[in-house]
C-alpha cells in the first residue's frame, strides 16, 4: 500500500488536533484513499517541552530537517504569525511540497503570491482553515465561482469578540469582564489585541477577497474598527430597542469593479441573518448573482474545527487521482 | 480547443436555467476549463410548444435519438417524476454517459442503486440540485465525510411549506390564503400535495441519508406530518409565545447505528438556529463529531438556483483533469 509522508510546523493546539485527527481516523483513510499516512517530522520551537507522545514521529528544531528530506510529499502548517512561516513556506512550494496552512496572519498578507508560486510549481496549497476555522467558506465560495459571480461578502469573522458581546448582552457584564472570561476559557489569546480591534477579521476578510474578487482593496483604504468601544449602555440600549451588536466584516464590488471593504460593530434587527449567530461562532453570507444569498454559521475556531479543515484539504489533494476523468 | 457535448433531458424552469447558464457564462467556462461547451440536444415531450429559441441545438421528443449518440459526454435531466427519468437514466449509465439530475422523487428511491451502477460504469453522477436547490449540501457533506462523522442532519426542506408557514405568521392568514398566494407567486406546483403532505422534505431526507450514513431507514418507519394541519390559531398562539412553526426534517444516527427519522412541523425558539430562517429558503444544519454544528441557509428552489447547482456538478467534473496530481 502506497504511503504518503508528511510534516507538521507547529505542534501547538492545531498541530495537535491534526496529529490526533490523522491518527483516530488511519483506517478510514486507507480505506478511502487506499494510502497509510506517515507523519515523518514534527516541527517545534523547543525540543524540550513536554507534550503530547508521538511514537515513530521524529521532533526536530531545524526547518531544513524538514525542507531537506525528499521523503516528505505534504506540509502542514500551524504556526502563529507572519515569520518565518512564510520564509518556511516559500521555500517549501519551491521545492515541490504540497501545503496546507492555517496561518491567517502570513496569508493574508502574502497568500496571493503563495498562490501564484505554487500553481507555477505545480504543487497543491490549501488554506481552507486560514478562514472561519470549521466553516468550508473556501471550498464554497471557490465551487460557487465555477458558475457565478460574488457580489458581496459578510459576516461574523471573529469568534472573540463575538463571544464577548454575547456575554455583556446576556449577562449585563462589562466589556472587561467579559474578556477576561474569553480569556479563562481558552477563547482569547493572552495578548487579545487583534480580536477585538477588528484586526482578526479584517486578515479573514482580505483573504476572502482576494479569493472572491481575485483582489484585496488598498489595506488603509478599510476602515477597520473593534468591539473595545461598545460599552454596556450601547449593548442595553440596542437590546431595548430588540437590536444587537454583531462585529461585521463586510466586502463588496461595485459595479465599476471597485473594492469597498469595512469591518466594525452593526446594529443589527431580528430580521437579519446574522441575529441569531451568538457565541463563538463565526457565520458568512456570501451574495451572488444566480443564487441570492447563501449563508453558513458554524465553529470559527478551536482544536478539532481547525484542524480537519485542515486534514479537508490533505485528503481532497491525495483523493483526486481517483476521480474518474472525461475523456473529450 | 477540445468540445464537450451535452445534451439536456426537460426543458421547463431547470433546463431552461442550464441552458441560460452555459449560455451567459460560455467565455468563463472556455477560460477556466480550457473546453467549449456545445448543447448538442434537448429532449422535449411537445416538440410543437413554444419554448426559448436554441439555435444549433436539435431539439427532439425521442429520447434514443439522445441515448444512440456517441458524440455525447454528458446528459443533464430536469424532468419531474419517478418514470421515465429512472428508465432513461439508467440506460444513460450503463451507456457511460456523465449524469447529472435534479430529479429527487426518482433519487430518493433509486439514487443509491443509480450511484452504484455509475461507479461501476466509471461515470460521473451528480445530484447536488436534488436537494435543498442552490444550498451546496451534498457538496458539503461529502466533503466533512472525508474527515469527519455525521451524527445528526435537520432542516427545512421545503421551500413552499416554510413560506406558507411566514405568511400565516406574518400576515395573519389562513392556511389555504398563504397556499394560494404561493401557487400565485410560482412556488407551489398546480398541484401542491408533495410540498404540504412533508412528502418533499422527506424525499431530500432520504437523499441525505443514503449520503451521510451510507442508508436510508425503511421508509415506511419515519412519521411524515405535513403542515396542512397547522392552523391559523395554533400560529397565532405560537407567536404569543414568541415561537415559530417550522417543518423540520431530521435524521439520526444512535449509537447502536440505527437510523431514526422525522418529518413534521416543531414548535421552536428565538435561540434555534431555523428561527430566522423566513421565506422560501431552505437550511441545514449537520452535527458531526469534529465539527460541531455547521449550518447552510439559502435558496431552496428556483431557475438559476437549481440549475446553477447542476452546472456546478458538471464543471467540477470536467474541471478534474486539470488538478495537480500527488505523485506518491
Amino acid at each position: 500500500m502506497p504511503s504518503i509522508k508528511v510534516a507538521l510546523l507547529g505542534f501547538g493546539t492545531v498541530g495537535e488536533g491534526i496529529y490526533r485527527i490523522l491518527n483516530e481516523r488511519k483506517e478510514e483513510i486507507k480505506r478511502e484513499t487506499g494510502c497509510v499516512i506517515d507523519i515523518v517530522s514534527i516541527l517545534v520551537r523547543d525540543k524540550a517541552k513536554e507534550r503530547l507522545a508521538t511514537p515513530g514521529t521524529r521532533i526536530t528544531d531545524d526547518i531544513q530537517e524538514v525542507l531537506s528530506n525528499p521523503d516528505i510529499d505534504f506540509i502542514f502548517e500551524a504556526i502563529v504569525g507572519e515569520e518565518p512561516a512564510y520564509t518556511y513556506l516559500s521555500e517549501a512550494v519551491e521545492k515541490g511540497f504540497h501545503v496546507i496552512t492555517a496561518n491567517k496572519t502570513m496569508f493574508a498578507k502574502h497568500g496571493p503570491a503563495l498562490l501564484k508560486h505554487a500553481k507555477f510549481r505545480r504543487v497543491n496549497f490549501g488554506y481552507e482553515a486560514t478562514t472561519a476555522g470549521g466553516v468550508p467558506i473556501i471550498r464554497t465560495v471557490t465551487n460557487l465561482l465555477l458558475t457565478d459571480r460574488v457580489r458581496r461578502i459578510r459576516g461574523v469573522l471573529n469568534g472573540t469578540s463575538n463571544f464577548i458581546l454575547t456575554k455583556m448582552r446576556n449577562e449585563g457584564i462589562p466589556f472587561k469582564a467579559a474578556l477576561h472570561e474569553a480569556q479563562a476559557l481558552g477563547y482569547a489569546e493572552a495578548d487579545p489585541t487583534d480580536d477585538i480591534s477588528g484586526k482578526d477579521a479584517f486578515r479573514k476578510l482580505m483573504i476572502l477577497s482576494a479569493l472572491a474578487f481575485g483582489s484585496q482593496p488598498n489595506w488603509q483604504d478599510v476602515p477597520v474598527v473593534g468591539i473595545d468601544r461598545v460599552t454596556i449602555e450601547d449593548v442595553s440600549d440596542a437590546s431595548k430597542a430588540k437590536l444587537r451588536y454583531r462585529h461585521v466584516a463586510e466586502i463588496l464590488i461595485d459595479e465599476k469593479g471597485l473594492l469597498h471593504g469595512s469591518v466594525g460593530p452593526v446594529l443589527i434587527g431580528p430580521e437579519h441573518p446574522l441575529y441569531g449567530v451568538d457565541g463563538v461562532n463565526n457565520a458568512i453570507i456570501v451574495e451572488t448573482d444566480y443564487l441570492g444569498a447563501l449563508t453558513l454559521v458554524g465553529p470559527g475556531a478551536g482544536m478539532y474545527p481547525t484542524a480537519s479543515a485542515m486534514v479537508g484539504d490533505f485528503l481532497q489533494m491525495i483523493g483526486k487521482h481517483e476521480k474518474v476523468l472525461v475523456t473529450s
